[in-house]
């Protein structure tokens, strides 16, 4: 995949793959934050300096490629269009920060995007890899063995003491933030999630909502990841998130079998009517377009909605997206109904064209 | 059509006609009043004489085929069962207080059920004549040669002074009750019904809401109809009602006419969704579906949804009224949620079966 597929195609290849549990865990993402020794943290960093630290990490593509049957790109974030930026905002390959301030700034991205480097974000190197499903073992594998061949040619800041040193406290020690992503529709439709993610909470893990501010969440889309990583060793922090998720994972699937046992008709008519909706809409907000796909899509995995692939949901839920939309209508929008215009558009028409195969 | 196919069928032939502003107005009736001269009213006539009278009116049934290329049948309302008799006050043919005390009383009917003629409801005859569209001159031009035919073999109570004698005082004088049933459903979504509503009240008509309680017009149908007979000729009656009728066309028409001009987008949005939402729910109230299949007929009167015809609402708008659907099942139902459940399931087989045609 190159970077103009990264950009256009709504699906990255990591995200068509299912993995353990890919009915409710979207994915599970690593973050490893680190730094070059000696060198100030991009935030007190000079200009030179930080065109230095693009050059040197630069180096490593190279070595990437050679231990891996996948392709890696670099590109400086200046080089690309603010909207280009945003698209990889969407679609969680960087971070809201880095398209903001694109000057000396740089990604280095695997082929399918299940690995990407952002030079110069808050700290020198934000090395993070996603995996479908629920598989933080998998995804730490993957971003230690990148790690390694980084530090294999440049020394990161290290304390003995306290382990990896990064700009922002919360994440001095392993620099490693571990998250999944995971569809909870039933437990919000039963009113347990605020009781899930108060539990999550006690045990010292964030829970946020996809795209959403504070812990509204879009779509039931739900992230839970470790508050912090001092006092951690890296071991317990993905054990510790993995075991969380995997509860959360049989609470939603009760959830969801209690909802088909005892309700499966107000099940069934729910979600139809957000496929009935979703099919014939003319205009439709984003924050819509999340709950009914996510409607949708827990009438797929119950088995109320057969013919259409999972796979429409993680799609759309990219597509419907504002950047992206701009992107596919090639220019921007002075008017928001115009956008939510386009959404009802290209969401039925892919339903049109999901019955036409099915 | 024989008398079970008026039972069975959703749509009466005189439904589907069209009529001028057939789009707007779906029907116009005109009731005449009627008692036999020297026997007392119904409310106060004995078994005896209550048979006596239905035996009377019964012979007219042979007058009324000679003039007539239309069949008329008479049946004894005790024949019918209940859900029979209710199914008949659905599809407006008679009134429910004919339907609740069946005993001594029967009904002639046109085998298109354009012409209908209760025995013994509140009045001795009460004649029915309903035509498509906005047309109460053909509408009473029916009533009165059914009138002139039954009048010829029996005499009416009648007073030089006050006219025709009735059980109730506010019938005495023409004994006419004329009445438009209209679907209004731009006005309502322009706020403006009730300005219409108060204005025809003023000017001495009576508005009321099709099967709702009081004003309440579940499916933005509205029945327009003259308040006292008393005083007034028959053809000023009419005359006032169709021109008043005619002005409440009109403002539907440019409130339509505006829906489609400031927000053709929002309504396309609208009836687009409650399309969707027909073609897919599982469970569906009365009163739901009566709203959203207003708003899909306002959408193929408008041009907006094509390849369905106007006639999906007539038809529905009776199939999924509870005694028809209690029929169509063959049973009582002890589950008002099955009910809803059936009646989703008879509007998506319909519009699945309108796709498939489209």
């Amino acid at each position: 995949m190159s970077m103009e597929d990264l950009l256009d195609k709504p699906l990255t290849p990591w995200m068509t793959g299912g993995g353990i549990n890919g009915d409710i865990v979207l994915s599970s993402r690593i973050r490893l934050a680190r730094n070059l020794e000696g060198v100030p943290f991009p935030n007190r960093a000079d200009a030179t300096r930080l065109t230095d630290i693009v050059t040197q990490v630069r180096e490593s593509v190279g070595d990437l490629k050679k231990t891996d049957k996948h392709e890696y790109m670099f590109v400086e974030m200046e080089k690309l269009s603010p909207l280009e930026r945003q698209i990889l905002v969407e679609k969680h390959i960087i971070s809201p920060n880095l398209a903001g301030e694109p000057t000396n700034r740089a990604l280095i991205v695997r082929d399918d995007a299940a690995v990407s480097i952002m030079i110069n974000e808050e700290d020198h190197l934000r090395i993070q890899c996603l995996v479908p499903g629920l598989d933080l073992k998998s995804a730490s594998d993957l971003a230690n063995d990148v790690d390694d061949i980084i530090e294999a040619k440049h020394c990161f800041a290290y304390n003995e003491q306290v382990g990896y040193l990064t700009a922002c406290p919360t994440n001095v020690g392993t620099g490693l933030r571990a998250s999944v992503m995971v569809h909870l529709p039933a437990l919000v439709l039963a009113r347990q999630i605020s009781r899930v993610m108060s539990a999550a909470t006690q045990l010292g893990f964030t829970v946020r909502g996809l795209y959403g501010e504070g812990t509204e969440a879009i779509g039931n889309i739900f992230q839970f990841s470790n508050q912090l990583t001092l006092g951690h060793s890296e071991q317990e922090i993905i054990e510790n998130l993995q075991a969380v998720a995997q509860q959360v994972v049989e609470q939603e699937r009760s959830a969801r079998q209690a909802l088909l046992t005892g309700s499966a008709e107000a099940l069934a008519d729910r979600v139809w009517r957000a496929y009935g909706v979703l099919c014939y809409a003319r205009i439709i907000s984003g924050q819509e377009a999340l709950t009914l796909l996510s409607e949708v899509r827990l009438g797929i995995d119950s088995g109320i909605i057969t013919g259409v692939p999972a796979t429409i949901f993680n799609e759309l839920l990219v597509t419907s997206r504002p950047n992206f939309l701009q992107k596919i209508a090639c220019r921007a929008y002075t008017d928001p109904v115009e956008r939510d215009r386009l959404r009802a558009q290209l969401i039925r028409e892919k339903f049109k064209e999901e019955r036409k195969n099915a």
